[in-house]
């Protein structure tokens, strides 16, 4: 008999994968092993659910364990996985049983990422949190909460919330004052979230503005609308540490040695892919610290797949592996997978390092490659330019100034990155340019593309054909 | 000496061609006749303004006269051009002035199209429109308003305003009901416009659904959004004639003979293309009944060129063309055209067939083949699938369900069409359809897009995403 499908984390592309290949394949034995008590979870709706747009814990669950178990997938919570011995194909997994060996026919890595917070002395502090979690969110929503409308069961989440952290964190006094470290998607999504329980916000940002990987325009655009918003920025500051009193943080200090006061503090300063089970075995990892992979999945050691925010990806533009951790390429890959384990191979997909992010009521999206360093070292001659048009007629009622970057290659012409910002509806409209970069099209064709027009929803010249008009004009000259 | 170039028509082609023209070389004479008094208007504005959303006629005016001159373009209003002789390159032309004689060194057809009225027997009663024109959606909102709050000067115009005419429509008691004669585009945004000056408004349609270039999914979803927002629809439901008393509007017959009472009538049975000035020429229509033109816009007589509506296209998935009267269209292909009489040869582009329209709170889009028996026609095997999902994470607020159909051709897999109707965010998502159209990408590339994701805007999956893959698995079986 064959051994079963292994896979390690329960989360997206783990689930995704134990799904897919029950589904297909019902006769093959598949365990999951998650070290945690939370499985399928939507990572992203977390500063929804500590703003309180979002009611429970319950509502981020996408799978129930009821639904688990119906597709027949044998998944075992507080499992962790410390080894793996892949010339045995085995792992070695600590239980809250003892440990064991478990053997595998096919292994499956998807271990997620997790938030770095080791660049931050005191993150370990009560009142400093990171948002990678729902206990984590929880603690900081109960936190926000005042005490007396307080409750535990009011958040959800069963057995698997660790209500005694929670409970702890709901006797407290709300904060006033919140200090975001790092202002990349977290550190602006839950900028509006503690904004929106009236706590006085201040973002610290290493570089000159916040989430640099969606460009200069589209920076400069979300710091001028936090600020409307009452956001105290601190541009081009590198915090260092978080102080405490009595144990709770209550002042950031930057390099220079100043220092702000603040009740509570998120630390967003990005994340590393968890990798450790694979680190003394052939499996290799790719340049940027996470597991290579080749187009199916597959590791550098066979039978051995990896998926998700702990793998790497090839990007669509550059056709190099590239790491952009992002829940539908998780999704995608673990599905892909599944399918290959089952008898049918099919390929992960690249990704574009399509993303968006909303900021208050700013729509901010990104595709392809937008810096130019990094454009040049994947061999292209990046051009760039930045317009700035309408989103709907001019005479329409809720036309937005929606601000347009696109990236070409100047030899080719080739579109090979872009972003956008604006208030109505702008997000969406990245898609336009992320299909683009799918079909390889260059600026020329961008520019003649048969987009929808009509005076609710676009001008006749919707903001991206603008952008390819002018950008193909310097291309032409 | 060369003879000017004289362009026939001063709306969105016209105007596209002799601004690009002027601006690239400014030393060739151009001479734009344009038979009306109005120039370079928003056509696709005019529900807007009947409705009251758009203020005056002026917000809908894309180039003020001062800009026309501005650009050196010689712009006679009131000259009809009746007819071209392409053997003496020259045009006959009726002006205020009397007739002339124009020769011309390139001649640009740019006469556009004209709402068909022929079909409705009574269409010249009083109180019966086409929505084709501004003096004629002034009428219609002079007669919307009660006679004590009108002024004809509040609807602004200028001296391009029939004012005596729209004057008395503004003395008339406003209508109690409203018939719609034909279900397209213009129908269903007359339904949002007369509804809102509580008009009570029942709208007619020949086969089973409106808008029936955008398909079945959508037709429905059409059906029951008019139907909670009050408007009676009469479906299947040919109307031959509209019945007058004292020669103005009082019921609408149908073909069964049965008759609706409306103090007013729409009548959007289409549009037919103006090309009588080229029918006595070598200059060729296509199959469509409009002007036959190769990629550059050339018509089959030489320096003779033709844009807009009164036009064909390329068709993207055809590689034919094709005949789809569209204002983004338009101004392109006059921007073509114009850039190529200015020594730079420049392909028009070509058209995909991408159309969005709002009915009330439904935003619907459209693009490439969606009938059956068209695709056939065009060498396809059609497969199509139609699903409904969520347009943001189902958690987040404001999650709203999402109808995607998308048409593929059996044996290549190449994605050929594809609708959605929705109400939150749908119409732009048609762009992403029509920029795979354009890069020739098959369901299965489209399944694995890159698309972007974030919960306030778009779950995991995209409902295009999980289209594409649901008429994948259908392709693979």
């Amino acid at each position: 008999m064959t051994d079963p499908v292994v896979i390690v984390g329960g989360d997206a592309a783990g689930l995704s994968a134990a799904s897919k290949l029950s589904r297909e394949d019902p006769d093959r034995e598949v365990i999951v092993f998650e070290r945690g008590s939370w499985v399928s979870y939507a990572h992203c709706g977390e500063p929804y659910f500590v703003k309180g747009e979002v009611d429970t814990l319950d509502d981020l669950l996408s799978l129930s364990p009821a639904a688990i178990d119906e597709r027949g997938i044998d998944l075992r919570r507080e499992h962790g996985v410390v080894g793996v011995d892949t010339d045995a194909r085995t792992v070695a997994v600590e239980g809250p049983d003892g440990s064991f060996e478990q053997p595998y026919g096919d292994l499956v890595v998807a271990t997620g990422a997790r938030a770095r917070t080791e660049p931050i002395a005191g993150s370990d502090l009560t009142g400093s949190f990171t948002i990678h979690g729902l206990d984590s969110a929880a603690a900081v929503r109960a936190l926000l909460t005042p005490p007396a409308t307080f409750a535990v069961e009011d958040l959800g989440g069963g057995d698997n919330l660790d209500r005694e952290m929670v409970a702890r964190y709901g006797a407290m006094e709300p904060p006033e004052t919140a200090a975001i470290v790092g202002g990349g998607y977290v550190g602006v999504e839950m900028a509006e979230a503690l904004d929106a329980w009236d706590v006085d916000v201040h973002l610290f940002q290493r570089s000159e503005l916040p989430i640099p990987m969606f460009g200069e325009a589209v920076g400069e655009a979300v710091v001028e609308h936090l600020r409307e918003q009452g956001v105290t920025l601190h541009l081009g500051t590198e915090v260092d540490q978080l102080l405490g009193e009595d144990g709770r943080v209550a002042r950031v200090r930057c390099g220079d040695g100043t220092t702000v006061a603040a009740d509570m503090a998120v630390v967003g300063v990005g994340v590393a892919p968890n990798v450790e089970i694979v680190e003394d075995t052939p499996v290799e990892l790719g340049e940027s610290g996470a597991i290579a992979v080749d187009e199916y999945g597959e590791t550098t050691v066979e039978n051995v797949y990896a998926a998700g925010d702990c793998a790497e990806d090839r990007h669509v533009v550059t056709g190099e592996q590239a790491w952009v951790p992002l829940g539908l390429t998780a999704n995608r890959a673990g599905r892909a997978i599944g399918e290959t384990l089952a008898g049918t191979p099919t390929e992960t997909g690249g990704i574009a390092g399509t993303a968006v992010v909303k900021a208050f009521e700013e729509e901010c999206g990104r595709t392809g490659i937008l810096d130019a360093d990094e454009a040049r070292d994947a061999g292209f001659d990046p051009v760039s330019r930045t317009i700035t048009a309408g989103s709907r007629s001019g005479y329409y009622p809720g036309n937005e100034d929606t601000t347009v970057t696109l990236v070409a290659d100047r030899e080719s012409g080739r579109l090979i990155g872009g972003s956008i910002v604006g208030r109505d509806r702008a997000a969406v409209r990245i898609d336009t340019v992320a299909t683009a970069l799918e079909g390889g099209l260059t600026v020329d064709e961008v520019e003649r593309l048969d987009l929808a027009y009509a005076p609710p929803f676009s001008p006749v010249w919707d903001p991206i054909l603008v952008a390819a008009k002018v950008l193909n004009g310097t291309l032409d000259g």
